[in-house]
């Protein structure tokens, strides 16, 4: 693995050289963690002005911890700092001009204004430039190892909510439901919870990132689910919406075949070459014509990876095009004030036609199941 | 509770006038909570140039989300922004600027570069000052709302610590333990964890912020434990190691003896007008004395509130003097390598002598229990 990190390293440096900044500070701890396999807290990667063996990944002191804890490329040098409550970020600027860096480039969007006046103060020689946002444009295609931790997280998500729909529903609450699916998560092997579980009965189901109460399943209730593992670092997202008891009524299966209809246009506009506002627009439509134009959340689906939001936005005003490789969401919802609603939301990943078209990653059934 | 915000952002007015900047604009969660009572995802208050009825707390716009769930003040005013994406800091200082005040002073320790530049460009002619940690500092001493908050969630955590306590341990993982100390928190009424619980077994007890990994809970272990609620979003801390099995070995007896009287010098240190590094030293110097400098974590303590760590750091180097309701842990703890350790931690507040001196939060009790 550790000649993955050096060669995505090395992709960083030759984009910082071409704009004549060889030296960059990465600090974003997603960054870090895709170019160096690790991000212990607070640490910062420092991108060397000479060449690669100048990397350094410079840690807080955290006595008690283990700072490379994660699988840190062994390649690259780790410094450790012995002052409690410095930052990395300042030692790594230090170190930048003492190598004569002439500029820095720093991650602007990430990088507080104090912080970056800590760094000025430290290397008042050194001309800090912006690094824009090169690391997460070099991480929206994944390679097949990160594919395949996305496809583990998937089947690791789609275990637990299998293992929920066979036990009792009815009489629980919220909160009990969205614990147990992430107890269930962790024993089946990830990492922890991608983000907070959501479950969202009768009047709450389909919120979007409904944050679950003591409201208990009811009878004839609808009932969404929102859930993802995180498999060594690797965030994905399933999303499905169920009714409870016997007998869906008909404004239950109008809705759910509507917001079905929306995701499945959503996932057929998948492809290499496809504008994100066209895979927005694609599901957005099918739900705006039936009149939910006004209740839409601002954005249809969104990459996911060592992040659980991350480029590409699938949004009406979203500027680029998909490529091979880039693993999305696409999740539409509709949520009826006071009387709930349907969210169905799938992992997937761009394919060519000729290798299949979009893969789907989580594949529990999106049947209108009555449990 | 209105008057409580209120009087919080008054406090705050008062300062910022004092110092030449009449407005203000508050960004960062804990921050935003202490002063309206809730905090949607970024959402910032924007404290008007002329006075409170200007005051304004400026959302996202997250359609399907309540923008103001929590306990908002209901005498704020709230604006939604309409188009996806907007950065509310940006609307805020637009409002700021077209209410003609003069300067805004910003959290610079919170608002990144980018997001500052483009308070920047929206407001050319706004002088942009900084709040410094005005509003950490107001948040120091709590008041008795606050604390009551404090108190039911320590009591929320020794309860569930109690139950954990009474089932069988030996061969269940630390994950699991953890999940199961987080699902009783929220039984018991927790909003939440305050922080990831940690458990750690045998080797890895005693280690500061410990991970929970598969390693099954065997006899002869030492078990630590370390957990917290989040109860209205005030969140406490306790932590407790047990040895596992019928007889604890001697040096187990030992190192717990030895914690146990570094953590009692420590809360025994604790009064108003007490140094924060006297409290660390008092902590420090018995376990110090007893050969283990070197691997001491760098503080002995720490403030807790809105924010499971917060202003007042009990560290060698931190400078000033303990304020009577001032909520702290003490949580010295010592992790030999290979073998384990012992951590012992509370939540306090601060009380003078005459109330008795420090009120201990977190009741369960400190004896060397063997499970």
């Amino acid at each position: 693995m550790s000649e993955v990190y050096a060669a995505r390293r090395g992709r960083l440096r030759d984009r910082c050289s071409a704009s004549g900044s060889p030296a960059a500070l990465v600090s974003r701890p997603a960054n870090v963690r895709y170019l160096t396999g690790a991000a212990p807290r607070g640490a910062v990667l420092l991108l060397g002005p000479q060449g690669p063996e100048e990397d350094v990944l410079y840690c807080a002191s955290t006595p008690g911890e283990d700072p490379a804890e994660g699988r840190l490329d062994e390649h690259l040098t780790c410094a450790v700092l012995p002052a409690p409550g410095a930052d990395p970020a300042v030692a790594a600027a230090d170190a930048a001009a003492a190598a004569r860096a002439e500029g820095l480039a720093v991650e602007e969007h990430h990088l507080t204004v104090a912080r970056h006046r800590a760094l000025l103060s430290v290397a008042p020689g050194l001309r800090l430039t912006g690094l824009g946002t090169a690391v997460e444009q070099q991480r929206l295609v994944k390679d097949e190892e990160e594919i395949s931790c996305l496809r583990i997280a998937a089947e690791i998500a789609d275990q637990a909510l299998g293992e929920l729909l066979e036990s009792i529903l009815v009489g629980r609450t919220e909160r009990h439901l969205a614990l147990e699916l992430e107890r269930r998560l962790v024993d089946h092997g990830a990492d922890g919870p991608a983000f907070t579980t959501s479950v969202g009965t009768g009047p709450h189901s389909g919120r979007l990132g409904h944050r679950p109460t003591d409201r208990r399943v009811e009878e004839g209730d609808f009932l969404s689910v929102c859930l993802g593992a995180d498999y060594r670092g690797y965030r994905c997202e399933i999303g499905r919406t169920f009714v409870i008891g016997t007998t869906p009524a008909d404004w239950q299966i109008e809705l759910y075949e509507l917001v079905f209809a929306a995701q499945r246009a959503g996932r057929e506009a998948l492809s290499p070459g496809a504008a994100y506002r066209d895979v927005d627009h694609a599901a957005r439509q099918v739900l705006d014509s039936a009149g939910y134009a006004e209740s839409l959340a601002p954005v249809m689906g969104h990459g996911v990876g060592l992040e659980i939001r991350e480029d590409p936005q699938l949004a009406p005003a979203a500027m680029g095009k998909l490529d091979a490789c880039v693993p999305v969401t696409v999740e539409p919802g509709v949520h009826l004030p006071g009387r709930g609603g349907v969210r169905i939301a799938d992992t997937l990943v761009v394919r060519p036609e000729a290798d299949g078209g979009p893969e789907l990653l989580t594949i529990t059934t999106k049947e209108l199941l009555a449990l």
